[in-house]
């Protein structure tokens, strides 16, 4: 497994703005990964951004991790919550859930107002409080289980499924293993339709997307 | 991988009152398979048959073939088409879809009329008509893969595949994969709420579920 | 009128298990009934267990309780509110107000925890309970409407309904009427497409479906 | 039963502007009828006109044709079609279906482009254009029952039905056997919220509506 | 900008039957109206009474209060509360969003039980009590907007906005200037299909939608 | 009014791919222009790119133009068709219908396969075949309106209005009236909520969104 990071942008995701490089990020190395190879692409922000460019640009799968935490979540129950970071990115889960159309599943998105970054190396406090919003997600919602709703928790989600007693699910490895499932099922990117190649086209200024350094 | 059947019930399920019967069949081995110890579970009927009731009866996950089909589907194509056996059992496929929240992926339910049990070891025609179907479905639907709605399909999904030049999705593959991703990621089936054990009651009659012999 | 029983299962229904075996009772009920001749059937129990097999197996009118109520209530109120049971059966009236179309007009579930078997020759405490639970439901959901999730609440509805001030309606003697209705009207189940007569198909070991003694 | 019209108004319904004073004069009617004592109130329109305002005005039961017709066909089958007058109509009736719930089971709304009053004593012809727009909608819908999207049809329905063999419903009959029955179970419009009786005030110019003759 | 009044009707509109009269009026004030000449027409009462008999009526553009308070605050906000008069109209806003597509934007309508008619000349009790009202739909909602669900709060509309810091949307001035809009992009309301002329057909009775004196 | 230009992308943009990188562009113009002053931003391309992104960055309305040509066109007619250039990017315009909540009003979205380039200077030719396109849609979709599905078909928007006889509404001058009509309402993008302004935070690499010249 290769992780790769953009050349740019913000070092957490956590507005469109952000998302919105975020997702240039994204395209920017699926071009230039395409000389590599590689089996199948997971996006590890919960935002899933680019998602789509990223699957035009590749017949291999690609995962969003608020995706693959979707829909793992609800073959493990009725009704799931999301317990996330800053408030401010419910919107963001909350537009993916319509579109994923996991609206009648997804019983709740709540924010803890911790920044992104703050999880590195998180302490225990951290943990109790992510633990308590998800707590009281599990009684306001009637949810069965729980979905992480930030790559950055990723490390917490065996420790809060021991605590909770319900299944606690990090998009993060739901995405690998998700993608793994679809490699060993021989399954592709279709190319007919929605998710065909981008023409090629004329582009002006910034190459970065390109794949080639940026012309200062 | 170990197949179990049903000790009793209609030889195919083309019907909601055969559907019914799979359905108490599947809760029937369930019960009966409780004492073996499993790691997952596969409904392999594209009805999933039993599916709510089977995750009641174990923590260990459950999947129908449908669900894991359309699931498969939506991660390599905005939209796709069914292609299935009897016209009849179309309704049963939408009440899936609607269910699951595919309404907006799911473009296109097409019966062929070729009967469940045809599909054994059938010849160049039945795989012919099928193709003439996915056809047919990718261009009306504007569609970028095809899920089999039949567990029965399942050989003919690589050939299908191959003549499409599409992702191609077998339901029963698919759920065997997606339920290994499942067992992977340490995930179980919620006991919390919806999917609590059912309580025990008393029961009367015919024994079948508890796994005993039906009195004669 | 008359009322039969399935010469199986648990003596009530509160799980997706339960259910299960519900519906494989509806079905063999309605194949044993089939010689004798009615004008509509109604299938007594707040999940609707086996209505469709039920509707494919006849071509009289056949009515769920739940179904029932939801269409009755949506006369009298433009928002009803249920109050059911154990709560854990919730996800299952759930899923038939989304089946049904009443996404907009139910307005809420509320469990009881009374269980079904509790309900015979219920004293005046768990009348008030279930008062309780109705008057914080009309409060909660801004609702205009009483149903009663089970059918075993039938004895309770004159009193509720006096003491409440609102409609409050019992999904058995709602489907009788209603029943009684379609009959008046000189309605039957559609036999063209998705209720067409179940294919006649081999069956493998318990007989009960088709009305028989089960072999031993 | 008593049939009522409203004092003023167009002769037919076949526009929204039509409908506007249709539910006016509904409501009229409605006030004039409360001294006389009914059991409950038929609006013997497909559009419905007027419904909520005269539940706002009763404690009876009222029940519009288009709701009772599409609640009567989704007891006998999983989808239906509409087969009505004026295409320009259809609007109309789409909105009902969406605002009763529905859009499932309403598979298409086929206009003939008869005019409403062409359906009084109408001959063979007019019967045979309803019929063929009805085998078309049967086969490209894909349904199993046929709601007659006006009034002026009711006399031919149980032709139609012996025709197509499948169930053909009419509205008037419907609606009148359904409020029948919420009579038979003793429910009355809810008075606690949505459909509280108006408030009493002040009234400007004509009088119509309170039941008191226009002044010159 | 020319005020009309109907020349019947109730005071105020505060129910489905004040409803279905002030729907009548607004048709016979297009019809009183025709003769003219306007440009765009607004219809000044919250619950938008007879839009679409007035948009038959006309090629003008026509905009309802409610529906340009919507429309207007999904511009600048991803969530919007609407704050309204009498709680029992609650239902009719409801029913608007849901036709217009604003389920999703539109996160909560809260009634204040000021009758329509206080609001003129009201002091700053009542404006303190629509703010209160207003704070608590913010936070509840978690919504970014406020929509005044009634024009006889217009004159409300700069202070609230002010004090609550958030956009402040009065439906009539909304529905002023994007009447406007409309007219200088040159749109008009469509005539080729459900927004048609209505069929010239005979009336009988009050003759006041055409604009006549009402027969003695 | 000013018009500018991302830096940087694809000279057109008929994919996710490409539109990824109009969305930074957008994002990096508003960085830019934020030191200049303006009233109101529109986004000139019909898949809204950065719309969500853009009013994170600014006080002032901001409006794509699918957006404002969705809802121009809903004020006109009860339905509306969209004729677009490439059919890849119907899916594009198919997200936001949904988004938007136009999923009743949008009947169809009609891919012409014209290269978006090919529309600057177009003749007689390109014309006739969108002219084409629209009346297939109109009859097709019972549509009473025409959207224009690009940016670049602006021009067009006189000449087929006159041609078809039914509004035809460009989103780019659609934008610049609504957002007018914004401003002199006095409406703001909202800053309390899902809207309000990104964190500042640490970037890497690449500083064009920082409005800096890239560091070679």
């Amino acid at each position: 497994m290769t992780a790769r990071q953009p050349s740019f942008g913000p070092v957490s995701i956590e507005s469109h703005f952000d998302d919105v490089f975020g997702a240039a990020g994204v395209a920017e190395q699926l071009r230039l990964a395409q000389g590599e190879g590689f089996d199948a692409v997971v996006i590890a922000c919960f935002g899933d951004p680019g998602l789509d460019a990223a699957r035009e640009l590749t017949t291999a799968p690609v995962l969003g991790i608020a995706e693959a935490a979707f829909h793992a979540a609800s073959f493990v129950a009725t009704g799931f919550s999301v317990v996330t970071t800053m408030t401010r990115t419910s919107v963001i889960a909350e537009r993916l859930v319509q579109r994923y159309g996991f609206e009648r599943s997804c019983r709740g998105i709540h924010g803890t107002d911790i920044p992104v970054l703050a999880l590195e190396d998180c302490g225990e406090d951290t943990v109790a409080m992510i633990e308590a919003a998800a707590r009281r997600a599990l009684a306001q919602d009637r949810s069965g289980a729980i979905v992480l709703g930030c790559g950055g928790m990723a490390a917490l989600c065996r420790t809060l499924q021991q605590r909770l007693g319900v299944p606690v699910i990090d998009g993060v490895s739901a995405a690998v293993k998700l993608a793994e499932a679809l490699v060993a099922l021989g399954l592709h990117t279709e190319k007919l339709g929605d998710y065909a190649s981008p023409l090629p086209k004329r582009w002006v200024g910034w190459a970065a997307p390109l794949g080639e350094a940026p012309a200062a």
